[in-house]
């Protein structure tokens, strides 16, 4: 009876062997994925820095089911010495902090890039520049088993225009006829969130997508913090131990964690009895999980704040959805600040009522999710959006899904997105955030009840005022044969006054609430 | 302006801030992951070794939400020096081979190590031996950082009793309480699987569940395989080549791949114009291109074989189905062996009627989902086994699943299973998979409904046979009244042979169809 055969495998060696979990099913699947982890890459790159995007994506057939795929943006660059890592390593990458931003697995962008490599055998080819007066150029593969970028080529070539961005292009197996509808539809919805990002996508048929800005407006950038006592663990608070370098642990407390300042830690830590000026790095074992978990259950700590966030507004969500339906009326809000585990979240949601939105079935509804500015396009039926909708009583708004032309859209934004897989596309049902999602929809359905009944008020206004204009004159008339006087009475005044009144109760049903 | 912040993490780090895709999403999931991964690593460690399994679990409440679990197997045993690899690194493990087994990440057993280490400061104490005349103890933690393991005690202690197996314990926090109802049923569904093997647990309040084992009789284990031609990469031919001994191409796919033998590699390369005699580690990139797309396509290759797997049969399956349920009848299948993607796999299926099984609303069907014998039990919704029983037109069987009290069970064994996440908690919904399931129910649907057609009719047959019984002997007096004759006719004999009749038709309709 022999022994079991043990061996240990890379990061990358690992992803390599379970594409499927990060979204590489198959090459429909992966040209979908592909493209959007590389858009995303390159608006993370841009707007994390307040520079209003520009992103040109384009796709080529190369014959034989391999595509090559070209994504340029104007960010800000990726520094010379970092590029082999930031493409070519698994587990690399600037995503490891707590900062709302699309990626934050650092792992989408390489597993394009291993895609490509074991399915066309290409390399990543990356230009780039800072904006300095050069840029470079690199050749990239992966050392799977050992998880290092392997330099095929390297060269830097002058930058007079100053250029700045990045440049990813390679090839890959794909099925683009397959995943058109969802990649068509991914850039549709990524505009719809981004109303100030100019995205421009040629396809392997030369189709032009092209999505300009229609304002130069944008969110502030998503801030990084420090983490909340309500969302940490031992071993993060042993790392911060190791490399703190105050030496009382009422410093290390108001030095490290966010809303904590020194009166809070002091309040703290008598709460527990712990001695404030103790050095944190003298904690025993047992004492360090005292504390830890004492700083989860304390209630006297403030609520994560939000500012960090970046989320979109009302007012550039509703750009987004009139530029591309058109509708009669779009109702939106945003929640206030929320937290799950320690972790801030914003929830915003808007209903948008006819243009041109269609009439769905019941099971297939028009449901736009977004999470970090990322639209989730898979596994609807799982999301905890789709849970929100299935539960609310449409009925109570006087509004019904299955008959009227309704779109509904939620964005969450966190510094952690409860997502559910490595593949981003759908989101744990925390009760937290159904609790904001639900409030976000319900504000926005008695919106648009009130649209609808001013709207119906205003027809009502309209039917009664045709019959007076019909009816007034001759009434004026008989009355003034019946009466033997030869001028009827004025009647145009009240009319007047009628028409005045219906005008105005038509002009508020169509004005927006902004 | 300044540009990004990059770090490289370790895989450890990676798993440990995205602990939620790998089942630790909280503390409840995480009581019953951390049972699971435990309980089927301890299974792996018998099975795969012709070892019937003893597994006893002991899972005691140490307060403030802490447990201590004790996992101890009568399996293979740990080798000395690799305990703290196995145990306390990422990406370490016994599992990255093509051969069936529960384990296929090699990470649940080493996230529950570090889930209890971030959450209750514990160490994890494993305790083997192979069964010789020593065994060891080690008490281990995760460096996260750098994914390494820290030993913090070792001892080697005499075995005289030639003990073999692996006891793991540790602590962790959790939350029993509103797991229990998955814990209680994992371990049920895992006995129905696994009628061979006897497993114990003893709950914080100190319930004993045990289920003994109820046959001696084990499936083959499985076998590791080569990669079939039909599921290779780029990446994985290179790495074949770079390692081969091999000094021409007719040798190095005869000795590498799984259904190739030197006759089919010489048609394979003549049809692809490759010189048999050429040396693999001379192919220039573009010609091993097209080798590996070609070995995908051509289709002169057999199908992968099926031999490799271990299946449960439909005996083992009957007999767990039996021994939870006592149902009146169950019909069971074993369709043949099936491949996606170069990956072998076989769908077993029963469905039992009657018994102890309870008839359930149509959205809260009863339905066992295995995978290489693990029960899932999360996300039923999106698995394609409901994908497929949602599909069937039962009435087309006479069966309703709404009315009548039935249980479905699939299990699909595979080299590679095709789940969606890291999880395990379904599958995805692959084409030749479905099919195979789609035929597995549709046999047992088929099997059942002539089981309760032969039912009906001996019921008829009984009802008439009571019938004569009444009437006969009055029919014969009469009739011997009428013709004047002091003796009626015999009609004992007639009424025997209805009798006997009667007896074979009803036993028919309760044997099994085995």
């Amino acid at each position: 009876m022999s022994g079991e055969k043990f061996k240990a495998i890379s990061a990358a060696d690992f992803f390599y062997k379970n594409k499927e979990i990060a979204g590489f099913d198959n090459p429909v699947r992966a040209t979908y994925t592909i493209i959007r982890e590389l858009v995303e890459n390159a608006l993370d790159a841009c707007e994390q820095y307040s520079i209003l995007p520009d992103v040109r994506v384009k796709l080529i057939d190369e014959g034989n089911s391999i595509y090559r795929l070209r994504v340029e943006d104007n960010g800000i660059g990726v520094p010379y010495e970092q590029v082999p890592y930031a493409f070519a390593q698994i587990l690399f990458g600037s995503k490891y902090t707590l900062r709302q931003s699309r990626g934050i697995f650092g792992l989408g962008g390489k597993m394009a890039v291993l895609y490509g490599q074991i399915t066309a055998h290409s390399t990543v080819k990356v230009t780039s520049s800072q904006g300095g007066y050069e840029k470079y150029t690199y050749e990239l593969n992966i050392n799977i088993q050992e998880n290092k970028p392997i330099i095929k080529r390297k060269e830097v070539l002058p930058n007079p225009s100053r250029w700045r961005g990045t440049i990813v292009q390679f090839s890959f197996e794909g099925d683009y006829v397959r995943a058109k509808p969802k990649v068509v539809e991914y850039f549709k919805q990524t505009s719809i969130i981004l109303p100030y990002a100019t995205i421009l996508f040629i396809d392997p048929d030369g189709v032009i997508y092209r999505f300009d800005r229609i304002t130069e407006k944008m969110p502030k950038p998503a801030e990084e913090v420090k983490p909340h006592p309500h969302g940490i663990d031992l071993e993060m608070v042993q790392r911060m131990i190791n490399s703190t370098r105050s030496s009382t642990l009422v410093d290390f407390l108001a030095n490290n964690f966010h809303r904590v300042g020194v009166a809070t830690a002091l309040n703290f830590l008598k709460s527990i009895k712990f001695k404030p000026d103790m050095n944190p790095k003298s904690l025993t074992p047992k004492e360090l999980l005292t504390l830890v978990n004492k700083m989860k259950e304390y209630d006297g700590f403030q609520p994560p704040d939000a500012q960090c966030l970046s989320s979109v507004g009302p007012e550039l969500l509703r750009a987004g959805i009139m530029r591309e339906f058109k509708p009669e009326f779009v109702a939106v809000t945003q929640r206030g600040a929320a937290a799950y585990g320690g972790h801030p979240f914003i929830v915003e949601a808007a209903i948008a009522y006819g243009g041109e939105i269609p009439i769905t079935p019941p099971d297939e509804l028009t449901v736009f999710r977004y999470a970090n500015k990322i639209p989730l396009l898979y596994d609807l039926h799982s999301d905890v959006t789709m849970k929100v909708i299935k539960k609310i009583n449409w009925k109570r708004y006087k509004l019904d899904p299955a008959t009227m032309p309704l779109a509904f859209f939620v964005h969450i934004c966190a510094t952690k997105v409860p997502y559910k897989t490595v593949g981003k596309e759908y989101i744990a049902d925390r009760p937290e955030v159904e609790y904001e999602i639900e409030w976000a929809l319900k504000t926005c359905a008695r919106q648009l009840r009130m649209h609808l009944a001013k709207k119906e008020k205003a027809a009502f206004v309209q039917r009664r005022l045709s019959v007076f204009e019909k009816y007034l004159p001759m009434i004026s008339q008989f009355a003034a044969e019946l009466a033997g006087s030869p001028n009827p009475p004025h009647h145009e005044k009240v009319l007047k006054r009628l028409q005045i009144h219906a005008k105005e109760i038509e002009q508020r049903s169509v004005v927006q609430v902004n």
